[in-house]
């Protein structure tokens, strides 16, 4: 398997819901990608035993984490600690792309 | 502390060597960044129980990983399993931001 990739190589569409795909996955961390057609949502749920991050590398959208919520656009980072509930709703009119780290990965 | 923030705001610039800052860091991931000036290295390395991976975010540099070294831009990722050694060299004519996520975090 290679070690290089591009998050663009890695981006999808579903009708229905919002598109996850895997990029890299360790024995510590997951490297992912969640693509949101306009409107798509993650619903706001929590891990109890992982930090996950979402880096916004396209598009914008409406994060929130624990009680705070904001709109967030590419270059953004955001943060979701152990436990802390977190979802997204792409409220732009683009796809919105994420990678996404979590540790660790979850099991299957 | 926000969990919300944006990559641009934790730039910076170190003459002699390239720059480190700290985004977030959890029990189980730390998110990062590193910033080289143009020539500026990150001697090839690994961390035996770490995982970590590269998202460039601007700027070009030539990452090595294992036995692999590609030139990588803006929207590249770049995998370094804990145990395999990797290490980033700034080949471009402007500052290279990378993000990095190292799970789990580091010891101090």
């Amino acid at each position: 398997m290679s070690n290089f990739t591009d998050y663009q190589r890695h981006i999808g569409t579903r009708p229905d819901k919002f598109f996850k795909g895997t990029l890299f996955q360790g024995q510590m961390m997951l490297v992912g990608i969640n693509c949101f057609e306009p409107g798509q949502t993650q619903a706001v749920h929590d891990h109890a035993d992982q930090d996950k991050v979402y880096i916004v590398m396209e598009g914008v959208g409406r994060f929130t984490v624990g009680d705070d919520a904001q709109d967030v656009s590419a270059g953004g980072v955001v943060w979701a600690a152990a436990g802390v509930p977190h979802g997204v709703t792409n409220t732009g009119s683009t796809r919105l792309a994420v990678l996404v780290c979590i540790a660790p990965p979850p099991e299957h």
